[in-house]
């Protein structure tokens, strides 16, 4: 393809009349725009800020004529660099569309705009009694409309599913400034090709959403936890193993490798005893009835563990799920700079993956630090380094890239949740035709390619 | 599109020596492949029965070729004309790949071909203690495979969703004859465009499914079920608003409005009084200490029932489902002949839609069977007539076109879980750009229209 890449004075006429107030170009506005939480760097010739969908659409029938490339944004928490300008381009803030239009305590359905932040929405719904189940571990910072575009996963999706599973409708408004309208208010609807789903994780390649419509179920009344510790991740997840084989399904499982425990002894403060070498956090949800019932269960399952604590209050639970939380932060004492992997493999594959990518750090020098949902396969598997000394990076992405390659003989997936972006090497895992025929698709919604260009797939 | 509608010596040459004796040309072996479940009839040149996947792609390449129309089948059990050649074309019955290839109760995954039976499967899956959520209420006949391309939806859609969110992979031979594959045997999967779930729904539009990789979940220990009578079908929505707004998912919530009681009371032998007029019914699942609970919570929620009854052996269950299955035969005593809806609606407009179905029914002299899933609001609304009084016929058929306007204007969906098939009308749906972009996907897997041509979008 061919792109404009500089704007010309007859480009900016267009864009402040467009825009107003909601456009910039200066060097230093534009410099949050070049990166994300990736950390990777690319160049913004303006950013955009719409407020309203007629906006979206003759910025897209402008941009596209033009052939200037857009990259959507949201909360820019993109670790695989989705959010990245690969090609110089216009950025497209969906933050100034983050208004909450309607919940429905009838129909158990949002209707929202992209631009709003998850868990705002979250704490939205829940006044009204209601519950919107996906939660990237990073949800304070995200917004639903990048989670959707992902297809993020999440703590809970063991039992309540990912982002896709409560999509059912949107709004996309794709290059050359159309607005279509897939799905709606109904939880159910097979009429036509799924092009609502097919939008989700779609990594802003087909369109720009402009409106969702959400669905939503009821609230639970509470939910407890249960903090477990094994002297190997072998026990552990061979527990794990005996939870789900007695007909319990947690809201969600999360492990933590032998690494993990040793950073987070280093760390310190911790109430497992030494002894303990990995760790499971169990959460379940239910009527206030239940729920105590249901811990005790998952419990009893649990014969092998050396240590465990359980959380039935708030507070308690937040005690737990802290250790959790404190992993990625801790792990820096292995390295000032990180290369993260969210890979998914089968569910019974993940301690043979996990002590495989160990294996493959070990031998380029360097420690693993994975944990993750074990619930539904999904490891994050960090290496840290310094990226001031060379050698240390190279081995670090030599490890990364042979991990990558290792995850696929398991039948596994290079990314569960955080998306391919500019990142990942797609094709590793998508066959050349399957490729291929994406490609195409991509190309009815978007035939001169200004959509997230090098991005995706 | 041009099509061959007549077999050639060679055609059928080539046939005879690819599936050796899985076709069949002669009229009364076509004779049950030119209708399905909606009685609806087109015309059949041959059927064939292919065990393996190489002979389908051996066969969607030569049928490209010689632009022959194909339209696979499943089990046939289609409400909507899915499996009804529209042009006379191949029938391609998948009954012969039927095999359960592998139930992982690691990964909770099964690897299945497309040919087998919903509910062998579902007891398959029991039988290592998983269970595959989607269950059709024609689930006894029904394929998996069928499922999978209508992404039919059932009973228990309400708690645990619909066909598509349990498919995690497929094998699928596009016409030209490619194999390709898309997803697998992870329970998250965010790399490319979401191809699997594209598949789902697509009523056999784009290619001809081989293998499906799906997702299980634990098997809880038990379910109990509640019906409860009601004055009104009005009285009996507002309870079940009550149920969700208590935090309370049940698995299954059922409802049937006054005219069903009214044929049930013809029908007899129910154990309910005169003076209930509309029913609904819950089922619950849990552990076997929760599943009695939660059905007493549920119960303390219905504080305005007029009478109820309780399930919670697995004989008292099926006495009480006994009569939500009695519905569907009792209604044929208001005419021998059927023109059945599945319609959604956004949950919470269930009591207005119907009332709305009800009143067109009767400005044209009918009455209408209403009945279905009312947690998702799916309606089942049922008219009856005698296909040999032309009048009859013409009334019903005015007013099944009326609801089917109607039902647009709740911001609803023409069909909920039956697919579009050749019968329902998309274009008051879907709109225009919308349509056309479909068509033009479409267009992409298939380029020369071969595939179930005419039906679904």
């Amino acid at each position: 393809m061919t792109y404009t890449t500089e704007l010309t004075a007859d480009h900016k006429q267009f864009l402040d009349e467009l825009f107003q107030d909601g456009v910039k170009y200066d060097k230093p506005s534009l410099r949050v725009y070049e990166s994300d939480a990736s950390n990777i760097r690319g160049e913004v010739l303006a950013v955009v800020r719409p407020t309203c969908v007629e906006q979206v659409s003759e910025f897209m029938r402008w941009a596209d004529a033009e052939r200037i490339p857009v990259h959507p944004r949201g909360r820019g928490t993109s670790l695989s660099g989705g959010c990245v300008p690969t090609v110089p381009g216009i950025v497209v803030s969906m933050l100034g569309m983050d208004r909450i239009l309607d919940i429905s305590e009838t129909d158990f359905v949002a209707t929202i705009e992209p631009g709003v932040n998850t868990v705002a929405f979250q704490q939205e719904c829940e006044k009204h009694n209601l519950f919107y189940p996906p939660d990237p571990a990073s949800s304070k910072a995200t917004s639903v409309g990048g989670n959707v575009v992902t297809c993020a996963g999440g703590l809970r999706a063991v039992k309540y599913g990912v982002t896709r599973d409560y999509v059912l409708g949107c709004d996309v408004v794709v290059p050359g400034g159309k607005i279509l309208s897939f799905g709606g208010r109904t939880q159910k609807d097979v009429v036509g090709l799924d092009m609502t789903r097919f939008m989700v994780g779609s990594e802003g390649s087909l369109g720009i959403l402009t409106k969702l419509y959400l669905k939503l179920i009821p609230k639970s009344e509470g939910t407890a936890s249960l903090l477990v510790g094994y002297e190997s991740l072998d026990a552990a997840l061979q527990s794990m193993g005996k939870v789900f084989a007695a007909g319990i399904l947690p809201c969600a499982v999360e492990f933590m490798n032998e690494t993990v425990l040793d950073i987070l002894k280093q760390t310190g403060g911790h109430p497992w005893p030494d002894s303990v070498n990995s760790l499971l956090l169990f959460q379940v949800d239910g009527s206030a009835e239940t729920v105590s019932m249901n811990i005790e269960q998952l419990s009893n399952q649990i014969d092998d563990a050396l240590w465990r604590m359980m959380g039935t209050t708030s507070d308690e639970e937040n005690e737990l799920w802290g250790y959790r939380r404190s992993v990625s932060s801790a792990s820096y004492v292995l390295g000032p700079d990180r290369i993260g992997g969210d890979m998914a493999v089968p569910r019974g594959q993940i301690l043979q993956a996990v002590r495989r990518f160990e294996s493959l750090a070990a031998q380029n020098g360097k420690r693993l630090i994975a944990f993750g949902h074990a619930g539904d396969g999904n490891i994050h598997a960090n290496l840290h380094y310094d990226a001031s000394d060379p050698d240390d990076a190279k081995r670090t992405r030599k490890a990364h890239h042979e991990m990558d390659e290792a995850v696929l003989e398991f039948g596994g997936s290079l990314s569960g949740e955080h998306g391919v972006g500019c990142l990942k090497n797609v094709g590793l895992q998508l066959g050349k035709d399957e490729h291929e025929l994406m490609l195409k698709v991509r190309g009815l919604f978007d035939p001169n390619g200004i959509l997230n260009p090098n991005k995706g797939y």
